[in-house]
């Protein structure tokens, strides 16, 4: 498969410590490989001794064959700045999974929104650990797997059952208000990002019931936030995040209904950002392009 | 001084336990005073066993010589209710007392605000600890008061020295970026509503530097909040919140200019409403109509 | 059906000139009915000889055998005044029909926050003059009817058989991106109210590719209206409306992408607030309660 | 004067037919001047024939006695590319005049943001119709001059002398809230980019009272525009809008007070991006980096 529009475009991705002649010296190596600069994005962290990322769309024809020069270009020409880097055929769409539990309307929204064709991903299997969403995933032709719960605090059977799906066939994974906590081991052995949804603005309402505790604290804007998962629960770096606002009169059962359209949005977002390589980590914060 | 175009207006707030038939007894009650209701709000925590929280703003020809004998009605209507209320002449403007510090952007705008006539209110004095604003807050025709912060932990003089200007001359106190923590015995003294403005969206971000924590945090929004002073430092009834968006690429000073615009818009929407009457507090909470 | 939570709470709207004791008949009315009322919002388009409009919740035990009673009441006490009234079971949902034609992110929107509860009415049918969506909306169990649409300017045909198909099912009729012009004959016959999601900020970008139309102008918004049909091409009472932010670099297919999700959200709170009897209309205007 | 932290920081912005090797060729141009480059954003209008678009801010120790070589280089450089540029050193401010009439909260919203070092400008006057600002505008030290408004529609005396007063002192004029049309003989004479700020959401409520006119159509959201001022009036390239919440309870008058302080905020953005030179004109259109 390969997503319309995008056929022979890379995108390549630098970062590494700030320096003169860098945009130089990637634009002539584009442009030596015949590849023409479609869109470009830099950050540096400081003008003085920062960091610097970048994020370069090219247009090449026949990009497949030209990858392998290119990419030895790159590790030659960047290796003396001391930079990381990636390039990708992005018309090549990234390989999603999504992790779901009962409350199906993030689930739902990202699925329908493939099919609209506004998600450039596929979607090789929902995996959840309840069965009340598997007649709708299957009506959109993705594959449904059921991984119950283990109860007890120990995860590992059910986590390894998860892992044993995902093996090979993800490139990141979409926690869709799944409501298991996953183990730093489960996080180190999955080896792709994986993004959640919290259904809070961050780092307000930390952990479980935030919209209890909103309506308990009183506030008057409510809010979700995507973001990287890491062994810190909420606590890993924040991709996107948006409020709606509430008053006095909503109870938290409308807080919910509000919040869930929301933790959609918020997710979509994310994730289309970071299927289009959007997306930099840079410690606990991201740099979204 | 009178508000323009609000002469003869009441503002009748009654709050307490939920039962049949208050609204009856209360709208009754204005019209056998020959009051005409312009407004009504009204609230229940809830529909069983809640608690009712009501404003009614009437018309009345004659108010100031009619208000005795509402009042005397109201106590004997709603005394089998076990209501709390308060009437009041809305024409009459509240006397608002700011409180600043070096920071003068929240101090400014409420300045110019009633100056373009956009804040019922009348405003005796500003208080602050630093001289900067002095020859502005002139400019406004309002007394400059300078009273110095004290060095040290203990604020009692320095907090006496403002009771003292405020005694009697204030219906509310608002600090706008008043970058001192008043005593819970300050705020027993001062015997009126205490509004602040905190630079951050709460509960998130409490205490100082609140974007220096946004920043580290990576949060993509920023936000301010307004709220009723308590003895806990930022943990007062919520009487307006709002955001802005931020990106990666802003630095913390830039957080800091653009937050100066969300704090200012949302101090001045909870001093407006308080001044109107429209907020009620309920415990930790408030309603705001 | 009944709607849960809602059971023996009648929904009284009340309008015509403003006066003097309006509040008290009403609220004595309902309080001789032993009703307690739940909430209550009113208006005055102008506070002296303007129009009054009033939305009163009560709770009334045993509501459908005193309903008759009520209304007998109601149109008694009400009529010296001049006023207009209409009082409802709300727990008893409206009946909701969707006409739809190809673009179905409206209209699957619309049926999914039916499924979750959230919408408050019942879904007779579903009209479309396309067949696509055909097996979506059955998958929700609600019934697909395909009327195709006529060639040429004159549509009677088409609109007769939608009539036929709507005739004594429906209480109001959403248009979710339905793309054909219905008559000033339609809309007289079909007696209900009809709403429509308009893909602009009305009155910005009246008729047709509205999308286009904003990339042609260069605007930094996009926006979606919903609005009441009238004979007036996009000129009927606006019920809602919402934006959202675009660049330079959006192109016409990102702002329709876009602009998708304003729409669907823009649309889902009209049909909202209109289910739950919050919006009357004033002329050309509306209130939302 | 120069501005803090911009010191040897030059901006260069290249536009012109979209081709392969122009990024490579103006980054290798910066190295070969010793520049580090420290931000970059490009557009193009479309990935195929397109326009293309570039902002770059390089930073060059000892800027001013490297420009010229620099603007020689580029001469040579972009010329075979068929592009067009500009280099300016950006620690040197744009001098703005505003224009303004009675209505000041546009205007003072500027004078305060330059005085705290939010806008990197220097205001060598404020040319007003009306005397109302005079004290004001003379309180932050900025040269205050009034010329008087002619009356019939013959406005070339007063332009005349508003031109003279403009003429070789400053290198853009804002309109803040001036509500006087201006003639095309007077914008092609100033030579300098003129914006303005219209007290809507354009296209909607064109020319005049548009607060008035929204209030009539009946629209829940207002909104503001910023845009350069063209011959055609409320038609030139929108640089940025926002809107605010509104409802059916608001009068024109409470619009007007809210929408002036959307108008301040997007003016206030407008005029800071317009001073990085983040703004390039494309025809009727903005990008705005």
């Amino acid at each position: 498969m390969r997503i319309d529009g995008l056929t022979d475009h890379a995108c390549l991705i630098v970062s590494g410590p700030d320096q003169k002649g860098i945009v130089a010296a990637m634009a002539a190596l584009v442009a030596r490989h015949e590849g023409n600069i479609v869109s470009l994005d830099q950050h540096s962290s400081d003008p003085v001794g920062g960091d610097f990322f970048q994020r370069v769309v090219f247009h090449r024809e026949g990009l497949t064959s030209a990858l392998p020069a290119i990419e030895a270009d790159l590790a030659e020409t960047l290796e003396p700045f001391g930079m990381t880097w990636t390039v990708r055929d992005i018309s090549v769409p990234k390989r999603m999974a999504i992790l779901a539990s009962t409350e199906d309307h993030c689930l739902l929204d990202l699925l329908w929104r493939h099919r609209r064709g506004a998600l450039p991903v596929e979607i090789p299997m929902v995996i959840s650990n309840h069965t009340n969403a598997a007649e709708d995933v299957a009506s959109f032709g993705v594959p449904f797997v059921h991984v119950p719960s283990q109860k007890g605090p120990d995860k590992s059977a059910s986590e390894a059952a998860i892992l044993q799906h995902l093996a090979g066939k993800v490139d990141f994974v979409v926690l869709a208000r799944y409501m298991q906590i996953l183990s730093s081991d489960f996080l180190e052995k999955v080896g792709v990002p994986v993004i959640n949804i919290h259904h809070s603005f961050l780092p307000a309402f930390i952990g479980a019931n935030p919209y209890q505790k909103a309506k308990d604290r009183g506030v008057k804007l409510i809010g979700a936030t995507a973001h990287y998962v890491t062994e810190d629960l909420d606590e890993g770096p924040i991709i996107e995040q948006d409020v709606a606002r509430v008053t006095h009169a909503d109870s938290t059962t409308e807080l919910r209904r509000r919040g869930a359209d929301v933790e959609r949005a918020v997710l979509s977002r994310a994730v289309l950002w970071h299927s289009q390589d959007r997306v930099i980590r840079h410690g606990n914060h991201t740099i979204v392009f």
